[in-house]
């Protein structure tokens, strides 16, 4: 269908994810459903970590773009480690079997019990994103009687030009520390009995497309990097985070890796560092969609809607953030195209999956497939107006697998004490 | 502390949600942690109830607000109904021992499934929204062999002139029928075997502060019932739907209840019909608050940022409606006022609960409340960030129980199959 979606086709007029017919796999396990290829994942997965095969390098998947453990069991066979940003993040990958030693920590808000649990399962790196959080990472391994290896997570101060909800490198952001404070921070680190600071770590957004960010973002901690070892500090370790974009957009071909990894090995290489990235919807993003069912066609006056099975509780990018998802039918229609919404469920004025958007016309009873939901799909979905959440599937040739099950009305009550009877 | 927050209030210097210590709550309970008071739900629902007790009435409280099966068990037994969009709330209303006559059921995405549920369970009316889902219903009733009362949602397109997301009345929205559709299809209904169509019901939206907004609607739809009487279509129940607005900004009076009863009451009355009122936000939203504690105190040149353990997964109106929510100390501080932003461990720079907000100076470790959390906040959370959910707290007098336990690391994996070992 497009280079970004590669085992996804129409064979004889049905949409196929790798050889599993998704019609028939609506009928049978029901919508809305997720669903994920894995040799797509994998397909992503080496389109990227092959890119940086000639130097030293963990590829650590974004758990938080799609959680699964058995997505993360997929990935870790094909070498992946693990970029966590909490306790739960860090108990999913070392679930799905992830080498605590591939598993770095990252976020702002760590609590002392999940830097407890970082630091007892011995994993590669904490992320430090301040000195408060510095102090705390010493008090816990002081505790323990365990030394850690941290690196800070540098703001390199480059604005990658995204979206302001998920640009992440500016000075005025919450994350990170400031370029002007990190030798002291760095000399304070190494002067701790518990603490080993063998790593950098920045992360400059989401989303991006313009790999001259990540070049500025790269060279200016790299220079960091050299000045940390004039004075006898040793950086094993060079995070350069997440980030590179995905195409939305089936018509627009993908930034290769490659032009990433061109940008990035020279300077690394001159460092002599191995080289961390954290790509998450790079690699999930295009190897899974969204499979729901038109239950009424509604049209008032000029409006057409198509109201489908999956709400914003299911996939929260549209209301959240007005994302654009590609939507094609699972029975490729050769008719009228027209324009219309497509919204779901919910109460809400802002549920909605695409607006204005030329489809071909569908009827009820109809299954589109949202394109380009693998990434922060089910991972932000939640149980608003008391929907169970999805189930998730993984295809794999012509077979398929449960991976999560559909939750049901129990599941909704599960964790609720009941009332007591009166 | 405010006419808002009834049941909140400083003893000396320590803030209490009646008579419970928030701090010792939090210490022992956790945090995030949602807290609701039993009395001020119970205040809440009878300055709205009450405002209408000279007519016959069912105050169907709006279960999307708040869910819990033992907030919904302490408003039945203050004499509540419910107002349900899913399967899942006519669950978790009949758990609770809702009498199912005094149970509606809206929604512009009902499925087959869940509209065979809710006439398996004798619910009073399903508030149909488009023809193909009178045919849906008109087509279950006659696989189940039941007669159905059904209210159509008429839309009155009336603009209440609140924000896109949650304003409703617009005839380009997905809700409800057509004001100039309606009485062919009441007519449709009344000539089907199975359909019984004794309701009416409007929804004008959310928040709504604009009481004229509500009587002009109302004499809209009132004129149809009138309409409808004269052809012999009996409509028995006239549902007024929801939206009244509550105050997030505790200097602010709230409006009367009592206003919006003076104007719907003359109407009702005069066309004869029980009115069903749908209050959610309204009874739950200032009888809940979410207490956090501050993580990490961050300064970073000009900006403060106060890092707290909730997130945009435990509390998302603020990342998603930008909504503003009052925030207070549990401990009392008379000291320096300083602005600061508020932000969540999630790793979004949308994570933010507050912005640029002046606030007494906190310290790493202060629990702090975030008000007005119990409309829209635990029934919209999530496990984004594999973040377990926050457990639920129910205060009554000078004893506190727990309604949701708090979810565990094993709870994040429970529904998924593991993946083969290998």
């Amino acid at each position: 269908m497009s280079e970004i979606y590669p085992y996804l086709k129409y064979v004889e007029k049905n949409l196929h994810f790798e050889n599993v017919n998704l019609k028939d796999l609506a009928l049978k396990e029901g919508t809305p459903l997720y669903v994920y290829s894995k040799n797509a994942l994998l397909y992503w997965f080496n389109e990227f970590d092959s890119a940086f095969r000639e130097i030293n390098h963990i590829t650590c998947f974004a758990v938080k773009s799609c959680s699964n453990v058995n997505i993360l069991s997929i990935l870790r066979e094909a070498g992946a480690g693990a970029d966590t940003v909490s306790a739960g993040e860090i108990f999913r990958s070392l679930t799905a079997g992830i080498d605590p030693k591939k598993i770095v920590f990252a976020g702002v808000g760590k609590r002392e019990d999940e830097i407890e649990y970082a630091i007892e399962k011995d994993i590669l790196l904490i992320n430090v994103e301040s000195e408060s959080e510095l102090k705390t990472v010493e008090k816990v391994a002081g505790k323990l009687q365990k030394n850690v290896s941290i690196a800070f997570r540098v703001n390199p101060e480059v604005d990658a030009g995204t979206h302001p909800y998920i640009s992440t490198g500016l000075k005025t952001s919450k994350f990170g520390i400031n370029y002007e404070e990190a030798i002291d921070l760095y000399k304070l680190a190494a002067n701790s009995k518990w603490l080993n600071p063998k790593g950098i770590h920045f992360h400059i957004g989401s989303q991006i497309t313009d790999i001259s960010a990540f070049e500025e973002a790269a060279k200016k901690i790299a220079n960091l990097v050299k000045e940390l070892h004039s004075i006898g500090i040793e950086i094993e370790y060079f995070d350069a985070g997440g980030g590179l974009g995905i195409n939305y957009n089936p018509s627009i071909p993908p930034i290769p890796s490659k032009a990433l990894a061109e940008k990035l090995i020279p300077i690394v290489k001159e460092i002599g560092c191995t080289l961390i990235l954290e790509p998450g919807r790079r690699i999930s993003g295009n190897a899974g969609i969204l499979l729901t069912k038109v239950i009424y066609v509604k049209e008032r006056d000029e409006k057409l809607f198509y109201i489908v099975d999956a709400g914003m509780n299911d996939l929260s990018r549209p209301s959240l953030y007005k994302a654009y998802h590609h939507i094609v039918p699972v029975e490729e229609k050769n008719g009228i195209v027209k324009k219309a919404d497509v919204v779901g469920p919910i109460c809400e004025t802002g549920d909605i999956l695409a607006e204005g958007r030329e489809l071909p016309e569908l009827k009820e009873g109809d299954v589109i497939a949202v394109l380009s939901a693998g990434a922060y799909g089910f991972s932000m979905s939640s149980n608003y107006n008391s929907r169970p959440r999805a189930a998730e599937i993984l295809v794999d040739s012509n077979t398929y697998r449960i991976i999560r099950q559909r939750e049901t009305l129990g599941d909704l009550i599960a964790r609720e004490t009941l009332p007591p009877v009166k």
